[in-house]
């Protein structure tokens, strides 16, 4: 009997779903649009239909295997409700009850649950990724925003109402740049991919840079992948930009470990492929910050979870994890 | 059979002990000198003279007692390995085995167990405290410095060395006042004792308040005590010190609800004797760095400790903490 788990990443505008074994093969996967408009209804109808579609493709493949259950990555989820509430990005409003309605369709289906997709990562990271083995650590992942998953003691801590590990709204820089949320100076402004487009253009207007690589791009445009690619061609604004961030997220690692003290914060998503541009200056400024009983004994990694699979896996890992505990 | 526990709180002056029972009673409690100088050895034979002598009169007083064991608070000290490791405060240098030399004097005794006075304050705060029945709360203690105790489902966070719950040495202000450690900015510089104090200094300078019920006391001698005096007098800048702090605590206090949603905050210390003079302040700033999603949920509360009790309360909590588990 094969053992499998379902994975599903709702995000904004695409909503992934995969099957995971436990060794963490993605064995089939596939995606919908995540509806613009319109009630949950109507799209927990289309998804299970989804699904259905997939479970029965999975049994013509091995109609030995067994499904164990479903997780759930999303915005703004709740592990110990089952719900997702107030999310931003998604057309459906309130507190949606979404682990209760997906388990009306599949009741046959021990195992549901759902948590935010950087809690779903960090769970990826323990259950497939560089992680396995490690009790205490922390992930950041580096998007739009910055989003963040604490684990201690081998669990996730989701706080007493089930949403702690909010890393990106601490406070960097207090009175500084304008955060996604509204508020200024947190880590998220400075160190998500968007941060990093924000620190070049605010380069090449204090060095007035015309000769940068960058000076042709729009606001608009310009990405952290550019920046990287400038940055390996020598272009001095978007090195300055990646030690600035490398300094900002280092700042912010440090309190990470004055907190936990993991043993290791692994980084995840875009800004990770600028490697050492970005590694290297963190790790020296999470040093400097660090209080002497901490220095040199966390590691800061790149997340070992393959970024085209990793929002289905880490939301299936949510399964093996549930299954184990 | 009366079941007591024995706790020491070790600090850089003094060394506290005594015998409590599981409800919280000190029963008996003495104190001696740490020593300034000389090695741990002769501390431990001195130490552990006093105890004999304690638990003696404790089998005096109730022949039916059974010490269930020995709760140890001091800097620096490492829960996993039972040592103090480099104490800036005390005498004895470099990594000290201290559970291992005390089970050694005390090899009748099941239980020796150790942390940093700041957890052993927030277990304390778990089994007699305010914190009963809590699985998911933080206790900040603002003295000289900014020590804390993070508790995560029911346990304290050690992290993977021991030494997790710095939160005195996470970045308030990049680049603000000096610290204890050494560094600038952190949140110890501004809402210890000491912080509180070097605040009220600031003002009085800031707005040459010649006129303040603080403007005759020298840096050294001013205490929190005093600005709390002054500030129940009506005295501007005293007043202002408070909402001041009030102001960087609430910042930091955000982001532990950030890090860790907790269902409460204690904050334990000389400081909270001032009353809603910090407190409404502080609660008040909390509430405005958050996000919304944590708004109106958390608890800012002041230990339920006795002051004076608290140290032996603590460390003897560490006890019942091991037992329980």
């Amino acid at each position: 009997m094969k053992q499998i788990a379902i994975g599903i990443d709702i995000g904004g505008t695409n909503t992934k779903f995969g099957v995971v074994d436990n060794m963490g093969n993605v064995i089939i996967s596939d995606s919908m649009d995540t509806p613009t408009h319109g009630d949950v209804y109507s799209y927990i109808t289309d998804l299970s239909s989804e699904l259905r579609k997939m479970i029965k493709s999975i049994d013509q493949i091995n109609p030995e295997t067994e499904i164990f259950g479903i997780g759930i990555g999303a915005p703004n989820a709740n592990y110990y409700t089952g719900t997702i509430e107030h999310p931003a990005n998604l057309s459906f409003k309130g507190v949606v009850p979404f682990v209760e309605l997906l388990k009306k369709e599949f009741p046959e289906i021990g195992v549901i649950t759902i948590t935010n997709d950087a809690n779903a990562a960090a769970i990826g990271e323990m259950i497939y990724g560089g992680a396995k083995g490690m009790k205490n650590f922390v992930m950041y992942t580096l998007g739009t925003g910055v989003g963040s998953g604490i684990v201690v003691n081998g669990n996730l801590v989701y706080g007493n109402d089930g949403f702690a590990g909010e890393i990106g709204h601490t406070m960097l820089i207090p009175g500084g740049r304008k955060c996604g949320c509204g508020k200024r100076g947190h880590l998220e402004a400075y160190c998500s991919a968007t941060g990093i487009k924000r620190t070049a253009f605010e380069l090449l207007s204090d060095l007035n840079a015309t000769d940068s690589l960058l000076a042709n791009k729009t606001y608009e445009e310009l990405t952290s992948r550019m920046i990287f690619e400038a940055a390996q061609k020598g272009d001095f604004v978007a090195q300055e930009t990646f030690k600035l961030t490398g300094k900002y997220l280092g700042q912010g690692l440090a309190d990470t470990v004055h907190y936990l003290s993991p043993e290791a914060i692994f980084i995840f998503g875009g800004p990770t492929a600028a490697g050492e541009f970005i590694f290297e200056p963190a790790k020296q400024s999470m040093e400097e910050h660090l209080l002497p009983v901490f220095r040199n004994k966390v590691k800061v990694l790149p997340s070992g979870l393959k970024a085209g699979d990793a929002a289905i896996l880490g939301s299936s890992a949510l399964v093996w994890k549930e299954v184990v505990n």
